[in-house]
């Protein structure tokens, strides 16, 4: 297992119009006893504050996607966020940060999700402990050549919490709730861990693993269908061969036409248009932990 | 009753981040046969294309707050929508524009919304017609100070469809098709309507009536509380004295304090934290129409 992890920081606001991340963080710093566990040492920071107060995703290019090396050591950028991300690097750097809890929304239903990256053993034990505690909450590893461009990614041991659905720009309260009580999950994991809790009971684990990103089907860069409205909010439901994936604007139905069942998620998430992604397939496994 | 209307003016993307009205448009502009009315001359148009591209509610300022007289005839308007909205109504007035349909989401429940201004005899009796062809319709009366200052209100006529619940920058393809089925129903309205029919059938119409314009509880600018999580998705549904309204961040209920029965509309709208509106208060009333 790993070591102790002591340096967390625990950021909103990596997308500006995530406000779940946002008022979760701004209440952290109004009340830090919130987030004081004796183990940790908790740091809680807004990622792009000009983002959060433009209410955008961005100000000129997604900040999420600056924490690669070649960006980072590209003495010669000029973007408002690659600059920022180099700052926050540094930051997280300087505090000898072990650790990033990076918090997201989406506009798909994805429940309270936990990205992880590599599927480390750390994660997956981690991933036991707080399925078997919130059974709502999911596991998704999602380890895509884009993996090293992300801001948790700075740290090896860094994950995000996805959250959803909720509407860019919009607070939902009773995800907030659910959100800040994940996190208090997590903190709690955490100081366990380092109190020595190995979780060695927890023996297994459903694991969502990314396979393929979906693109909308397109005349040129023009969209030419939508996801299906069978689909829609139907993020980790069983999509089998046949099923119905998109509707055309002239309402004919585009079927999945795989060869097995596959369980998408960020089923039409608002941010992914520009990106070229209308769902991600992911394949369902259920992982047996080994301890020891 | 009101003469003939002939000159229809359709519009989408008057919101760049609403992508229902943009892709119902690009619908209609590549199969023109689909809104074709014998007694109709239907012009599309998107209004704000710069904002579409962005998939921004717009660029420098809300495009639908630029219609006033005011800015209309002020010669010394610099922002990009001020300017776009004078040559918006100067195209409108060339057409001889009767009516004006214009068409927004929202990310509150507020299903397939038709907002009037002032309760034009007219908008009564097609309201009452086509909430009594679909039952989903709900007739929204917003005589708000602001009203003079939107797009619709060129044509004395004209009316918003106002159809959620939809996160911004997202399609959602079964509102996409009731959103197209209920512009099919007014346009066929329209044309009884030219061939003489006044629907004089339809004797009684549920009316909401905006009433009052409810802010976030807020310390200075900054928001202090979320819509009560009773409270989301509840559109049109009454909201008593005594029950739920807000939930501070840290945790605690703050109720509604009026003397009598309310009925919200635009709950938690993304785009309304700027213009500080949580909610909007209506009052439900039951109009009988009287005809001649």
């Amino acid at each position: 297992m790993v070591e102790k992890i002591k340096n967390i920081a625990l950021v909103g606001g990596t997308h500006g119009n995530e406000m779940t991340g946002v008022y979760l963080i701004k209440k952290f710093k109004s009340y830090p006893h919130l987030i004081e566990r004796s183990s940790l040492d908790i740091k809680t920071f807004l990622a792009n504050s000009k983002a959060i107060e433009a209410k955008q995703r961005y100000i000129e290019t997604d900040l999420n996607r600056c924490f690669g090396k070649k960006n980072l050591e590209d003495g010669n950028t000029v973007l408002y966020e690659q600059i920022l991300a180099k700052n926050i690097a540094r930051k997280i750097k300087d505090n000898n940060t072990d650790l990033i809890v990076d918090l997201h929304t989406t506009t798909s239903q994805m429940g309270l999700t936990i990205i992880i990256c590599d599927g480390h053993p750390f994660h997956l034990q981690l991933g036991s402990y707080l399925t078997s505690i919130n059974p709502k909450i999911k596991i998704l590893k999602y380890s895509s050549a884009q993996e090293d461009l992300l801001l948790r990614s700075i740290t090896k041991l860094g994950f995000a919490v996805e959250v959803g659905a909720v509407a860019q720009g919009v607070l939902d309260a009773g995800l907030f709730q659910e959100t800040e009580q994940l996190v208090y999950s997590i903190l709690d994991a955490l100081d366990k861990h380092n109190q020595g809790d190995n979780f060695d009971s927890y023996k297994s684990l459903i694991l969502y693993q990314v396979i393929e990103r979906i693109d909308y089907p397109r005349d040129g860069k023009e969209i030419r269908a939508m996801v299906h409205p069978n689909l829609q909010f139907k993020d980790y439901q069983p999509l089998n061969p046949g099923d119905p994936l998109f509707l055309t604007f002239e309402g004919k139905t585009i079927s999945y036409e795989g060869d097995f069942t596959v369980y998408p998620v960020f089923i039409n998430e608002a941010a992914y248009y520009e990106k070229g992604i209308a769902m991600c397939f992911t394949e369902k496994q259920e992982i047996v932990i080994k301890n020891n």
